[in-house]
């Protein structure tokens, strides 16, 4: 193992860890696809297999991390390489919330399975997880591709996925307000749509490491942006 | 700057950043004491004081992710010391993520102020806030220490805030069933609860970080805990 530190080296075993993250990546597109299907059919044997397959999201973020750091050992990249393997441990961990989220959405699915339904709200919910599925693909994209305008494209779409969210935490106010029976099942419905925007979050966290990539630096309000929900007093 | 890469050097560029990362803690546990303090006694000046100063927590952890990247480039790092600058990068994503909640805490703050004033919650708030703050301290003492024994006492004690948690949660869900008039300041606080615990977690990662030094490898169950109130059907 006397590699020497040449550029097509670390270009090789940077792809070979890329391809973990696109694996990664894939799978955590189907934890939330799944998550979200298993809520609105109420499909308790999909919300279960959903959180079985947790352990292996989680597994392979412990073996990217492992990965990067040796390649920072034996390579030792600077500047631009070094900057993309920090990345790819940025998105891996990012990827793993997402995951964590949807392994939690799979676990209120069961609960939910045995209440009465609100009205129209696991429809919307869905709608919400296919948007943030989409904005993840696109955002891996514009990392392999190093894609900014995509990347920008990501960030700007979070918009909606947050209006989608203040939107279902109003109505579940209203619900609860008109039918005090309907609390605990708008509670959990609730804490689902809350994690889902902030998948979007990470997903937004994501597509900013492709302009860290470029620059050296994030950009500016990149923090992860918090609700406005948290200064509404009443719903509409 | 033609450093040769001496274990020294390494060392000595090591405790700049590590400062930094003191620095950063320090500014994280002020951000949550203050945000549960302005809660408790309605305060909203600190509240937005609190918020205004979470942008100098992120700024800081930028600049330890710039100064540990450099590090990296310059000193070129193998085995535990390469772990360690690793480490102080996860901790940074940690620390940021737990003053988010605090800047979140402080804004729903704000709103809490208006409303009627729900018997003893923002009490029980504080209690919880002040664990997390006691853990956060330790946590940080066992990974400059190198204290294993205290980072798994922290661990330990994340299952307390866990409990706390889980009776707030369930506390929330009868008062909004017995009065429907306080289910906006319920779903608040009760938002607030649920980032606390989060922070829980959080600090939690912080201390398995300990571990993950001495050993290369994170401890079993390190994955983000969720709560328990997923499956909470009816509150008891």
């Amino acid at each position: 193992m006397q590699d020497q530190h040449i550029a097509s080296a670390f270009d090789r075993d940077l792809e070979a860890i890329q391809a973990l993250l696109m694996r990664m990546g894939g799978m955590v597109e189907t934890a939330v696809l799944d998550a979200a299907r298993s809520l609105d059919t109420r499909d308790e044997e999909l919300a279960s297999e959903v959180r079985a397959n947790d352990k292996a999201i989680d597994a392979l973020e412990e073996e990217i991390n492992q990965e990067v750091a040796r390649l920072l050992a034996l390579r030792s990249p600077v500047g631009r390489d070094l900057r993309t393997a920090l990345s790819v441990m940025k998105i891996a961990a990012n990827l793993e919330r997402v995951g964590d989220y949807a392994k939690n959405m799979a676990k209120r699915t069961s609960v939910l399975a045995n209440a009465d339904p609100v009205e129209g709200s696991t429809g919307a919910l869905r709608r919400m997880s296919m948007a943030v599925v989409s904005m993840l693909k696109d955002a891996l994209d514009a990392f392999i591709t190093r894609n900014e305008v995509l990347a920008e494209d990501v960030r700007v779409r979070d918009e909606d996925v947050d209006q989608m969210y203040n939107g279902l935490f109003r109505e579940f106010l209203t619900y609860m307000m008109e039918n005090p029976g309907t609390i605990t099942a708008c509670m959990h419905l609730h804490f689902i749509a809350k994690n889902t925007e902030r998948m979007g979050d990470h997903v937004t966290n994501i597509a900013e490491q492709v302009v860290y990539l470029s620059t050296g630096e994030l950009p500016d309000e990149s923090r992860t942006k918090m609700d406005q929900t948290s200064l509404a007093v009443e719903p509409s």
